[in-house]
């Protein structure tokens, strides 16, 4: 049975997006799509039969729950704005405590949190996607979960600071090593070689890590201790003193943990 | 037709096992397996309806080629020992250079580099591994590329300095790849939480960049330079310096490159 039925999407960009077709796929009644920038509101709000608003006075008080997908740095001001304080409202931060809606005037609220990289144009399977759910008191965070288990096979009940934890392990694990790839796409590119060249290797990396631990899984020469070569690595990077920099440094981690 | 029909597989790790085998499945005879511990010779050998041996002394003379599949620092010193000057030998390793064999009195030699992590009771589709390729001459190239064409649809013409640079890259793309994995879950795992939250993440981090440049790709809170959240985070971390220190370093890259 579902207790949510009617919902507010705050918010038009990837998780905005990708929650509002999930949830409008199974059946929930999208009320309207808020966003400050009209155009987006209507071309989401089109996409799963909504109404599409820009101001915030026009926000419909009726919907059984207001779902804030929008930027972490302006949650707190929306949260102020927002004038049904009565009204359940979450958002999807991964990094912003759930005490931004008491400190707001709140009495319902929790958090509604993705753990997912959303890029545009990039379709995501929301069903594989861990949902991190906290609730500001028991009957919510159970409405909130039943609603993610309608989107996603993968939902847990996460407290705000586990969820902080999560989001500083989620940056190692996904921004500095899309930023490791990134490296490595510069390197050969200035050597005329192209990126395609690694992608196998990228991948088999990622998948080894799903039945074995990442640190049964190190490889390298910095694991095997090989001098010789990271002294070649060094020197082919002195061109480059920041990558010669962070080569260091994850190397020297790399051989103290092994 | 194949030119190199009988090989020698010096080594018996992982590198070496999957070669062989790859080979051998593809009619390829393999004349003996070398490894210094005659078990595990025995049990390479076993697989590949081959006969092991473990002094440089019982080398069978007529392979028609002898493919050294050994730790990288290991090389140089088989390369000396290894009695048949005149046969043709190649290596697997992704940094030692081709010169190895010419310092060593060799005059036909080649390099047969694999470029993926290879790991125990992994299995790799060797297919879709990409191959490196040189040759000490156009016809021992072109054998060569033959050979690897048969076990793999990706297959490279790449010189010694081409190929360390590769290496180099592969090192940021796979190796330190692999130790963000590991602050990842060492930072959960202090929090008993389980690192399966993670995986969906790290499988689509991956996928973004098969059809992306991972700078394209880049998300999360230096990107978009969210100075709140990274002080947070580096609050977090303040009992762990090393991990700190990572993440203020790679956040001022990607802040820089964006």
């Amino acid at each position: 049975m579902k207790t949510l039925k009617k919902i507010t999407i705050i918010g038009s960009g990837n998780v905005a997006t990708h929650l509002a077709k999930a949830l409008y796929r199974e059946e929930y009644q999208i009320d309207t799509v808020y966003s400050q920038t009209k155009e987006n509101a209507v071309v989401l709000a089109n996409e799963v039969d909504s109404f599409p608003i820009d101001k915030i006075s026009q926000m419909d008080v009726t919907s059984d729950l207001y779902l804030i997908a929008i930027k972490d740095d302006a949650i707190a001001d929306f949260s102020q704005q927002f004038p049904f304080k009565d009204q359940l409202v979450v958002h999807t931060s991964g990094s912003i405590s759930m005490e931004v809606f008491k400190e707001n005037g709140f009495t319902n609220y929790g958090i509604f949190y993705p753990l997912q990289t959303f890029s545009k144009d990039k379709k995501i399977h929301l069903d594989e996607v861990p949902f991190c759910i906290e609730g500001s008191n028991e009957k919510i965070e159970a409405d909130l979960i039943h609603l993610a288990k309608n989107i996603s096979s993968k939902v847990y009940a996460i407290d705000s600071e586990e969820r902080k934890k999560i989001h500083l392990a989620a940056v190692f694990a996904c921004n500095f090593t899309n930023y490791m790839y990134t490296i490595s796409e510069d390197i050969l590119k200035k050597n005329r070689i192209d990126f395609d060249i690694l992608k196998p290797l990228i991948q088999e990396t990622a998948k080894k890590i799903l039945k074995n631990t990442p640190q049964e899984m190190q490889t390298g020469p910095a694991v095997r201790k090989d001098q010789n070569i990271m002294q070649d690595h060094l020197d082919m990077l002195s061109n480059q003193k920041d990558y010669q920099t962070i080569y260091q440094l994850i190397s020297n981690q790399i051989k103290q943990g092994s």
